[in-house]
């Protein structure tokens, strides 16, 4: 074998694996996003703000409607501290239109339909709406939670 | 040579290549996104739907606060005429908070401020809020929005 044959195997080689690692690890990407996602649903569903705080990356952002952006995780434990004192979430259904991945990053679109009450009221509040939320792949390859943001599909009153 | 001496030095220029392939290609990608989200947002002011359209992704995904998911070029088409009719956008200021590339996809989360005038009523609409637009590496190479979710700061009424 000469070295230029062996340069041009060694290269296909490379190439073959490389694409075939990729294509594979896409794949398992969406399913350990899908497995977060899931994960972070119950969470909230919960209201256990400590649990839900380690499933977000060290610099999440979350960004609610009607409310400034909330930075960081001290942020968003207070701001989730806040919401579970107002509010009790009594169903919350996802329905996925689409998980990408690229890279180290992906994102999720999807549409949610949630049924709150009112702890001040008793009140009980409908809302559907879509929402966006990126994820990242952390140094130990496990995937966090980084942004999501989110708005009503209803009209303001 | 031995073979294998060709196979180290082959596998190390094709990992050195590829790293600064990569590094290259991202500071390049992020211009290129500048770029065209500066184009985008003087079309934007400007009201030009048609110029707008050749700036997205042929599956471009707009969702607008307090509506339902604007999905594809023909909808956004009917949906930005139907704004124009509206509204007149007077100013159009956005403050970046980061613009992050994953693959041929990539995404710039920034804070908006823009005043509006209601075309019906003659009224100034002031509004303060945030955004995710992600984009999307075309075959071709350019860069185009392929989905952009926003919300405003401010309570509702």
């Amino acid at each position: 074998m000469q070295i230029r044959d062996a340069a041009a195997v060694i290269s296909t080689i490379l190439l073959l694996a490389c694409t075939g690692w990729r294509q594979g690890s896409e794949q398992d990407a969406v399913e350990a996003i899908n497995r977060l996602q899931k994960e972070v649903d119950e969470t909230i569903v919960r209201g256990d703000t400590e649990h839900y705080l380690t499933l977000l990356a060290d610099d999440a952002v979350l960004m609610p409607p009607n409310a400034p952006a909330v930075v960081g995780k001290d942020a968003i434990r207070k701001w989730s501290q806040e919401m579970s004192k107002l509010f009790r979430m009594d169903r919350y259904a996802q329905i996925d239109d689409e998980v990408v991945v690229g890279g180290n990053w992906a994102f999720r679109r999807a549409t949610y339909n949630w049924s709150l009450t009112s702890l001040a009221t008793g009140k009980s509040l409908r809302d559907s709406g879509k929402f966006i939320i990126i994820y990242r792949r952390q140094p130990d390859g496990s995937w966090r939670v980084a942004r999501d943001i989110w708005n009503s599909d209803t009209q303001a009153p």
